[in-house]
C-alpha cells in the first residue's frame, strides 16, 4: 500500500479546482463502482451518471458540466476534461509509487564490446545488449532483453522483460516495449521457383519514432530493401503483426491482434479495432478508422470510418442467413427476373 | 522408449474393467490409426468405429455400448467414459515417463532480495525472481522465466521456459503457463489530447485462479485500476489476447488467436472457437459459446451458441456474392417494391 | 556501410546478361523508387514500368521482354526471372555483408550433460540447451535461446534470439526460426468431466522437415501422441498458430496470424493469406490457395482459390447492409412468395 496523499497535493500537481477538504487522504486510484471513502475516481461520461450515485468514492474527478451531480455527494476535482485528468494522474501516481529503475549495468547481462551505454540507463538481469549498440539517457532494459548488434534506444525509452530489438533497428524516445515485442525479425518475402521458395533476404531495418508504445508480442518487420517505420505517437496493442516495409503515420492507433501485410502505408490520427486486418502495399490516408475484425482488401483515400464484419446471431439463424448468402447472386437473378416480369 | 507396462498396472490405477490379457506390455499411448501391438488406444466416439476395425492396438478404452466391437478383436479396458480415462491415462503416463524437475535454484538464475523461494520449488536455468516475489511448494519456473517483483506463484504451478509474470501479478495453484506467455503487461489505455494519445498508467495487476492453463505466447494484461481476473479452471489456448480488466469466469475455455478487449465480462462455463473476438465492455452470461473467427458485438443474455463467419466458397463464387452484398440493402427495397405492386 | 561492388562482380556470381559498365559500383540494393546512382534494383512486374522511368537507380535487372524499356535509361542485368535473380541476389549480398556467427558456446550460455553440440555450431549468450539435445553442423542458437532436452537441430538451422524448442522435438536443415517462435508447447486438449476440464497430457513431439522458416512468435504444438508434423519448405510468417497433429505438406506457405486448428491436414504448395483460419480435423489437397480472414469450416479437396470475407465498406453502408443481413433468409423466402404469385 503505498503513502496516501491529501487532495490538495493532487491538485497542487494536476491542476483543478478542488470543492471539499483538502486534507482527505487518498490511498488509491479506483473505478466508481470499486471506490471506497479514502479513493480518488473520475466521471469522463455523462452516461455513467447512475453508477456515481452508488459509488462510495471519497472524491471525484468531473467536468463542469457534470459538477453538480457530484458536489452534492462529497468532494471533487472540477477540470475541462476529466478523463486526460485521470490520465495525468495516473502517471504521477506511478512516479510515486513505482520503484525508479537502478542505472547500471547488472552483472549477470551479457555486453558486447563497442556497446555505447549511457551512465544513466539500466540494463537489467540477464540481458544481452550488441556489438556497437548505442543505449540513450535514461533508457531501462528489462530483464532478458535482446538489443542487436547496431541498434539504438532513444532517451527514457523503457523495454519491459524480454524484448528483442534485431541488428541495426532504430528507436526514438520515451517509447514503451511490452514483454515479447520483436522488433526486426525478417519480413516474409519469398520467390516462387519450381514450387519452392527461394528466400529474399530483409536487408532494411525497423525505425521507430518518438513516444512509441508497442504490445505484448507485437511483431515488427524489418524492410526487404528499405526500413519499415512507426512514426512519432504511435500506439500498438498486444499481438499485432506489422509486416515488412509498412509505414504507420504519427499516433495512427491499433487495437490488439490486428494485422497489417507488407508494404502497407498507413497515415496519420488512423485507428484500427481489435482483429482488423489491412492487406499489403494499401495506402489509408490520415483520420482512416477502422471498425474491428474489418478486412481492408483496397486502398482507402478519404478519412472516415469503415467497417466489414458479420453480424453475429444465434447459431440457428446464422446458419440460415449463411446458407442463403452462398446463394445470394442468385436472390439477386431472380429479383430481377421478377422486376422484368412486373405487371 | 520408456518401461513398458502391463495391461493390469494400468487398471489397477485407473480402473475400468479389463477384458484380455493383463499381462500385455504397452510401450506407447497412440491413435487408433497409428497403433500396434503394443499400444494402449481409445474409441471415445462410435462415429470412428470404422478406424477400430482396421487398428492393430493391442488394447482399446471402449465404453460398455461399444465393448461388443472391441471384444471381438482382442483386448479391452471398459469404462463409461473412454475419453475422460484416457485424458487420466495420459497423465499416469506422463508422471510415469517425465524426468521430474529438481528443486532448488539453477546456479545461473537470478533472485533478488527479500523473494521466498520454497524448498520444493524449481527456479530454472537463467531465471530472475523479483524482490518480494513468493514462489510457493512444487512451482517450477522454467529457463528464462521472470516473476516480477511481488508476484506469486501458487503451490505446484508449472511455468514453461520463457513466460513472463508481471509485477504484483497471483497466480493460483497447479496451473499451467506455456512458453511465451505475457501476464501483466500493460493494458492498452490512453487519453486523447490534441490529436496525440496520453499514457494512462495501469495501476491494476492480474488475478488467477487455480487449475488455470495459458496457451503459448498468450497475453492477460494486467488491469487499469482494478484487477483482470481469471477464475478457477479456466483453459486458454495459444496466441490469446486479454485485454485489462476483463474478468473470465471459472471453467471457461477459449480456443487459439481468441482476442477479448478491455473490461468484458465472460461467465462460467463459457467457451469461444479459434479466432473469435469480444469487443469491449460486453457482458456474456453462463454458457454462452462462441463459434470460431465470430465477432461479438454486443452482450449476450441468454446461454447458448452463437455464430457470425462468412461462409467460404470457390472464389468465383464468393466474389458475386460478395459484390451483391453490398448491394442488399437496396435488393431488400426492390423487394419491397415488387411486393407493392403485386397482382 | 558495406564495401561497394562492382556490376561485373554481381554477375560473374548469380549470371544473368550485363548491359553497361561493370565497374560501376554498387553500394545498395533498392527499390525502384529510393535507388539512387549507386543502387541495383529490380523490374520484376511490368506494371511497374512507370516506376522505372522515374527511378535513378544505377543498373536495372530486367527481364528481355522489358530491356527495351531499360536499356534506354542505363545499366541492366537481363535474366529470366528478376525476381527470383533478385532474391538471390540479396542472399549473395546478405553473406557478403552480415558478420558471420563464431562457432562455440558463449560462456554464458547453460548446457546440460549429455547434449551433442557440434564444433562448428553456435551457442549464444544466455542460451540453453537441455540434456540430449543434438546440434548440427553450423546450427546457430540465438541468445536466450532454449532447447529443450533431446531435441535435435539439423545443420545449418539459424534460430534468431529468444526461440523455444520443446523437449524431444527435432528441426531439420537449413531452416530459419525467428525471435519468439515457440516450437513444441502442449497442444490444447481436455476431456470435459462434470463441468470442468480434465487435462490430456499432449505425449507427442513436433518433427520439422528441412528448409522451413517460422515467423517471429509463431507457435508450433506438440502432438497429443502422434508428432505434429512440418514438412520440407513449408514457410510460416508471425504470430501464426499451428494446433496439435496438424501436418503441413511440403512448400506450402501461411502469412501472418493464420491459425490452423488441431490434426488439420493441408497439403503441399497450398497458401493461406493473412488472418485465415482453418478449423479442426479437416483436409486439405494439395495446392489449395486461401484468400486472407476466410475461415474454413469443411474440407477442400478440389485444388483451387477459396474466399469468405465480408467486403467493408463506409461504416453507414456496412450497416444498412449488415441488417439485412440478418434478414436475408426472410428475404429469399419473401422472392419465394412473388415468384408463386408473378402473373
Amino acid at each position: 500500500m503505498p503513502t496516501p496523499v491529501r487532495l490538495a497535493d493532487v491538485v497542487a500537481a494536476l491542476g483543478g479546482v478542488l470543492h471539499g477538504d483538502g486534507d482527505l487522504a487518498i490511498t488509491r486510484l479506483a473505478p466508481l463502482e470499486s471506490a471506497d471513502a479514502s479513493s480518488l475516481s473520475f466521471l469522463a461520461n455523462p452516461r455513467y451518471a447512475a453508477k456515481l450515485a452508488a459509488s462510495a468514492a471519497g472524491c471525484v474527478v468531473v467536468a463542469p458540466a457534470q459538477q453538480d451531480l457530484v458536489l452534492a455527494r462529497g468532494a471533487a476535482i472540477v477540470t475541462p476534461d476529466p478523463y486526460l485528468y485521470f490520465a495525468r494522474l495516473t502517471q504521477w501516481w506511478a512516479a510515486r509509487t513505482r520503484p525508479a529503475a537502478v542505472p547500471g549495468v547488472h552483472p549477470s547481462a551479457v555486453v558486447e564490446p563497442g556497446a555505447l551505454i549511457h551512465p544513466t540507463a539500466t540494463i537489467g538481469a540477464l540481458a544481452y545488449v550488441g556489438a556497437s549498440a548505442r543505449i540513450g539517457a535514461g533508457v531501462v532494459v528489462g530483464t532478458h532483453g535482446h538489443i542487436g548488434a547496431g541498434a539504438a534506444i532513444g532517451e527514457g525509452t523503457r523495454l519491459a522483460p524480454r524484448v528483442t530489438v534485431g541488428d541495426a533497428c532504430v528507436l526514438g524516445a520515451r517509447g514503451i516495449l511490452h514483454s515479447g515485442v520483436v522488433v526486426g525479425a525478417d519480413g516474409f518475402g519469398f520467390a516462387p521457383s519450381q514450387g519452392t521458395w527461394v528466400k529474399i533476404e530483409q536487408l532494411g531495418a525497423v525505425r521507430i519514432g518518438d513516444d512509441v508504445e508497442i504490445g505484448a508480442n507485437t511483431c515488427i518487420d524489418r524492410g526487404a530493401l528499405d526500413d519499415t517505420v512507426l512514426d512519432d505517437g504511435v500506439k500498438l496493442d498486444n499481438l499485432i503483426q506489422v509486416g515488412h516495409n509498412v509505414h504507420i503515420g504519427a499516433h495512427s492507433a491499433m487495437a490488439g491482434c490486428v494485422g497489417i501485410a507488407g508494404s502497407a502505408k498507413i497515415g496519420r490520427h488512423c485507428t484500427a479495432g481489435g482483429g482488423a486486418i489491412i492487406l499489403g502495399h494499401l495506402e489509408l490516408v490520415d483520420h482512416v478508422h477502422i471498425t474491428a475484425a474489418t478486412v481492408v482488401t483496397r486502398s482507402i483515400l478519404k478519412p472516415g470510418q469503415y467497417s466489414g464484419l458479420f453480424p453475429f446471431d444465434d447459431n440457428a439463424s446464422w446458419e440460415k442467413n449463411a446458407a442463403t448468402l452462398r446463394q445470394l447472386h442468385t436472390l439477386r437473378d431472380r429479383i430481377r427476373a421478377l422486376e422484368k416480369t412486373r405487371p
